[in-house]
């Protein structure tokens, strides 16, 4: 399947132009020009780690949160600083064991996520609008309100049974990666510890792009291994995105990209959601006391994620993760890395085929932008880098929204040529 | 297991002498004061069959309806005229076929339905209060707000994987009946036109039967057949529910149960639910043309649950109803009929034994009580019958919770013994 536009091409070529003089031709946009600007365009991000934290004892969406303070990086009044109007808010299951106990076990874990996050937007009618269909975010954002798509990132929560999909499909789900950190009943992770698999995906991997086509969900390759994403732009009737990921050319991480697959991706109509999660940007000093200070949080974390932890105990959490934080603070990327990355990419794929992704509350953000309030940042960067507003457009939503569409216009060709 | 307790044999005696002396000892009670005492009252209806219309095109629970405008019987302004604080609020599945693809279709339908439901509590938090346990209607009540528990009317969105119920559970529910109008999986129907299949609960109702009880979800036995009534009174652990049936001895359909049923629930402490449907309460004249006219009104019903329907479609779909009723105009049994089922019933098994499930929006409502306005009329009734305001706390509400207590205790018992 090619799905190459000539435009694309010219764009790339513009860019390029574009950024060769832009030192010279174009006084520099501020941040706060940058901000306008970004206002202006519809903003998605593809890859919200927040519905973890709507489960959490206490947590208000409404209500600013710092991250220095409480570790969250997405609520209300930080998008509205941010100019993010929304995006792809991730129904996240951690990899279980490959049983039907652990199949059992996560998938009514992700169906009361769904519910959470239905919840989130039924709660505050006024601030979000839950979108299913491209064409609803347009509308939503003009409604004044903060765009809410589904995802899912790992399928796990399918287990063996495929039609699970239909019920998430249901649910809201429009975008749907078959892996986490670890390989699954469904294909390889670029990151098991043990190596590939399958080579790729599994049998029932296959089923999972097939029915995800059928349904009009996009297939989201981030996490997936690299022979899981070949397979999977192989496979997949329609393009797909990788909805936080980074450039293997700027840092050879598995959880990156090489620029080879960047053009098989684009050259099938598919998107890059660029990732701002540090250690996939750059390599990072190692911090033995740091990851032994936070040893047992992450069961506690688990432990208020399932809601047997009252608000006072949380907060007595977030204090002892301050403290690991002051005592071992985190050695971070920068934005400069973080944009290092973008750039790369942009280059080799253009800005039809590049989007964000930043990994937001489920480990992304790097020094200089720790939270959504700071995204205006990379408007800027990109506008002094020679990227017109239209690219930026493209970038901040149109192309993510492309996909969705073509996943969307595939499935109901299906129906009508029944 | 013997739960009978002396007070219910002594509050049947009481009842008794009472209802003997009414005429000469107490003053009438006038459907006003009737009102205000009921006022007073924790009041629940445990089969509310409205989930059904949260999914219909433009339905808003909070504006007022009538029956013979929208055939919908409850709603929030007729819920407070009637002093019904709330219930159980059913995710009803019709019967379909005992195929993969049937079960998956109508897992996902149940699922929405809960969905549904967490919804309306959501979007009107002073009006409505979720509750899993028996002490949170009390509270939600003097809150000024409405009891919203779930419950399940056929366990057929389970498929062949019991493991579902737990999936429900954590959604919400808190009881459950295995069967509808037909025998399916789990155990054979009161009116299957083919008889019964299994005898009673099939192999997997049992297991049914005991993941129920593990979870603490109470047992409802309407719709199922006597002898599957009567294998889930023996295989469950706690007290199981009649969320609303009639009795045979008044007339003999086999929606209803008879007395020596009726006598084996209250000696293992569970309770009937006194049902308005009409055509169970005695023989109504058969109307074939009625019926005739009702063809293909189902199909549209479906078609309108399924989210398929415009609102002006569905408002065009109710004139059509509204011209149905008017020419071909159902026979419904009488209120005086309803309450020969009732008082039949305490005279057998005593006020704690007894509860109120008449099936509104799911076929209940007799003449002279055609929506939950007209509930005030029981309590005039059985106060005139000399029951008293305790027997009233019971029947309105008490002994649900009881059950569902029950329930809880032996699903903690479980845990707290590991």
């Amino acid at each position: 399947m090619l799905f190459i536009k000539k435009r694309s091409k010219i764009a790339v070529t513009a860019g390029l132009v574009a950024m060769a003089f832009a030192s010279s031709v174009y006084a520099e946009v501020s941040l706060k020009q940058a901000t306008e600007i970004q206002r202006s365009l519809l903003t998605l991000d593809t890859h919200l780690d927040t519905p973890a934290n709507l489960v959490m004892p206490g947590f208000d969406i409404m209500q600013r949160h710092s991250y220095d303070h409480d570790f969250n990086q997405v609520d209300v009044p930080r998008m509205n600083d941010g100019a993010l109007d929304g995006g792809f808010w991730a129904i996240y299951s951690p990899q279980g064991p490959l049983t039907e106990e652990g199949y059992q076990q996560s998938r009514d874990t992700a169906i009361l996520r769904a519910l959470a996050i239905h919840t989130m937007v039924t709660a505050h009618p006024d601030t979000f609008g839950f979108a299913t269909e491209a064409a609803q975010a347009a509308p939503i954002k003009a409604a004044g309100k903060h765009v809410v798509f589904m995802s899912m990132e790992n399928s796990y929560p399918l287990g063996n049974d495929i039609s699970l999909l239909e019920t998430f499909y249901k649910l809201g789900v429009r975008l749907a990666g078959p892996v986490h950190f670890k390989n699954n009943q469904l294909g390889d992770s670029s990151t098991d510890p043990d190596g590939p698999k399958w080579g790729g995906l599994s049998p029932l991997g296959e089923k999972f792009v097939a029915e995800a086509n059928r349904l009009g969900i996009v297939l989201d390759g981030s996490h997936a291994g690299d022979e899981t994403v070949k397979d999977m732009i192989r496979l997949s009737k329609t393009p797909i995105m990788l909805s936080h990921s980074g450039s293997k050319a700027v840092y050879a991480h598995p959880r990156n990209v090489d620029d080879e697959l960047l053009k098989q991706l684009a050259a099938t109509g598919g998107v890059i959601q660029m990732n701002a999660y540090s250690s996939y940007l750059k390599k990072l000093p190692a911090d033995p006391k740091r990851n032994e200070a936070f040893k047992g949080f992450i069961a506690m974390m688990q432990q208020a994620e399932s809601g047997e932890m009252t608000a006072a105990d949380y907060d007595k959490m977030q204090q002892m993760r301050r403290k690991i934080e002051h005592d071992f603070p985190a050695v971070k990327a920068t934005f400069e890395d973080y944009m290092e990355h973008f750039l790369h990419t942009l280059k080799v794929v253009g800005p039809e085929h590049v989007g964000i992704g930043a990994d937001w509350d489920g480990g992304g953000g790097v020094e200089g932008m720790m939270d959504v309030a700071s995204l205006p940042k990379i408007t800027q960067r990109l506008l002094n880098e020679g990227y017109s507003k239209q690219d930026l457009a493209n970038i901040w939503g149109l192309n993510a929204l492309r996909v969705l569409q073509a996943a969307d216009d595939y499935a109901k060709s299906l129906k009508t040529s029944k």
